[in-house]
């Protein structure tokens, strides 16, 4: 009795430590990547905000995915206490849920914030009946204006997909990548030229493109050259690699897109997606959020910068979700250092910020619902 | 060495059992706050933004401590979708650290507020070489202003003691009640009785509050009957109990002092904070922070009545700092379930919302700082 209790006793410590040890070296990784020490900033410029007119004639709209306040702010420490985003006057509080789910995933907050409905989590385009509804995008199309999508995702997904296909889930990348071609979408630059090129169905998709009349690049050297006409960049097969390896792709494919779209007279609508916030908070790295915030706020840069000297601009800067349910624990913005810690490694139901610049920007104020973007840029752009 | 290594071992496995089961007891104690279930909640009124004047004759200044956007959806969704504050059209987003520390405390955070002036963790009133700074409800009696403070904390505790005290330390509690002395304060109402009476210089300061013509009162029945001059309401020893025990203590004491304080016919200052929602973060518990919201609410409510018919009154609602690093990790706006859970038991560095409602309300938007709040009153009511 006393030998078998012995024994038991033995297996349970060494299955005890066994848990322990591993738990610590995992907490241990974790916290390597839960402080970001400081790094490379980028300068930030203030823009005056003077408009020529009480409506806009270009709409960019920039999604950060998995940004609230928490990701804004370590960016914002990081960067040692100046983004762009802090141009922007007029804020509001977005609220996030889907139909079916009070923690929304990126398709159903990337449908309600392109078509005003709100829909089920993984739904792309589509209704909680499944029934298309259409876009903002789609919209600005119909009304003679250019459209463009840029992405550090592959451009086929959730977010990005969500202004242009119309599907039942957000993992069919084939059939996303398709509705691409039903459309008459002047740019899109991101990742996910294999959901284009090597398919179940035999199609080419970037040979179909180039027979539509678009420019087909996957080096981004050539994609910034492009100032006109239609334009499909392809970064990567898939999604982009994180800032280290994929670099400026963000910004720079952002400045690319303004400059073809703004070719048309009649204005534009683009939207803009620095995806790998969210992919920060799913990893719990305080270092990964950082990045892509200093990325994304760079982007922001660009859109200022044009909307700064166009006049008739509105650049509109938000959320689908919060991401990991971040909290900063400590902070200097003397040396940048950001102390993070997260709740999930999922999304949270955390409002999240809207943020306005240009004409109409004042309607971006107060406590608003994920499905009124749709809505407040139709008023302006579309219904006149 | 066997039996040596033996005991070594059995001694440890003991201790790692009672760590693990404290560990255990503990996580499900909190577990059990962690979600709040549903429960009572409270009307919520709509109201018209129209105005007499471009500028105020009144403020009144809500703080709750401990409070960004986590608190505030958890009391959102516990309401079931709906809170007083969602009248407010003007957001903004305030930055908290205090002069010696990225994270701030109440005392620094209340100092940065009331005066415009940061200062070390700690403070109350005085700069970070222990100067008294002017505070805004100095500036208020200066110009002839009644002013007034109400909170669920003891009145001497860090915030409510920053808009009236300059003590170095925020436990100097008899030293904080001897300053309310010192000013004309016409109405206060909060806990904290014992350190104007018990004290060890063996003053009563309740007979001396008397004296100086104020009601003193601790049965929140008689307090709320007051409709004019001098108030001191002590409505607890010390701090006051949570909701359950005090009931509607802040939104009656808001009331209250309103009351009173409107009878000024140049206008009035009046801080209201919502002590607690900070110690409901500081637990670790959704509940706490639930109850305090929907109490804080309520109080929010009062002003908005009073300034919607009044339409001369600026309500302003913000917060010191965030507490507990809360996420939403479920929420469901028909049942009013709310899961919350926290990285911290202390202070975070996360920005705080600003509200605004009423003539000036619109300069509260975009980035501004913790001692903004100070200069934007002073401008508006204190400068004219």
């Amino acid at each position: 009795m006393l030998r078998k209790s012995m024994i038991l006793l033995l297996a349970l410590t060494a299955s005890i430590f066994t848990y322990a040890q591993n738990d610590y070296l995992e907490a241990e990784a974790e916290d390597n990547e839960k402080i970001y020490q400081g790094g490379d900033t980028h300068m930030v410029k203030t823009y005056l905000h003077k408009f020529k007119s009480k409506k806009p004639k270009n709409v960019i709209l920039l999604i950060g995915d998995g940004m609230s306040l928490p990701q804004l702010q370590s960016g914002l420490i990081a960067n040692k206490g100046q983004l762009f985003i802090q141009n922007f006057k007029y804020t509001g509080l977005m609220s996030t849920n889907s139909a079916d789910n009070y923690i929304t995933d990126s398709a159903a907050g990337g449908t309600a914030i392109s078509t005003g409905v709100k829909t089920y989590n993984g739904a792309i385009g589509v209704d909680v009946n499944d029934n298309p509804v259409k876009t903002i995008l789609e919209d600005a199309e119909d009304k003679g204006l250019a459209t463009g999508l840029v992405s550090t995702s592959a451009i086929t997904h959730a977010t990005p997909a969500s202004f242009i296909a119309h599907q039942t889930s957000r993992n069919m990348y084939e059939e996303i990548a398709a509705d691409f071609l039903k459309t008459d979408i002047d740019v899109f630059i991101g990742g996910g030229y294999s959901h284009f090129t090597e398919r179940e169905d035999g199609r080419n998709l970037a040979n179909e493109l180039e027979q539509k009349g678009y420019v087909v690049e996957q080096d981004l050297n050539k994609i910034k050259k492009v100032k006109k006409g239609k334009l499909a960049g392809f970064t990567a097969p898939g999604h982009n690699g994180r800032v280290a390896e994929r670099g400026d792709m963000l910004p720079v494919s952002t400045k690319t897109a303004i400059t073809v779209l703004s070719k048309n007279k009649k204005g534009f609508f683009l939207m803009v997606e620095g995806s790998q916030i969210d992919w920060g908070g799913h990893a719990g790295s305080t270092i990964y959020v950082v990045e892509d915030m200093l990325d994304f706020d760079q982007a922001i840069g660009e859109a200022l910068e044009f909307a700064s000297k166009d006049k008739e601009t509105l650049v509109i800067v938000t959320a689908d979700h919060e991401t990991g349910g971040m909290s900063i624990l400590e902070g200097n913005p003397e040396t940048g250092l950001v102390k993070g810690e997260f709740t999930t490694g999922g999304h949270t139901g955390l409002m999240v910020p809207v943020f306005a610049y240009g004409p109409g920007a004042e309607e971006f104020i107060g406590f608003i619902d994920n499905t009124d973007i749709n809505k407040k840029i139709k008023e302006l752009i579309i219904s006149n």
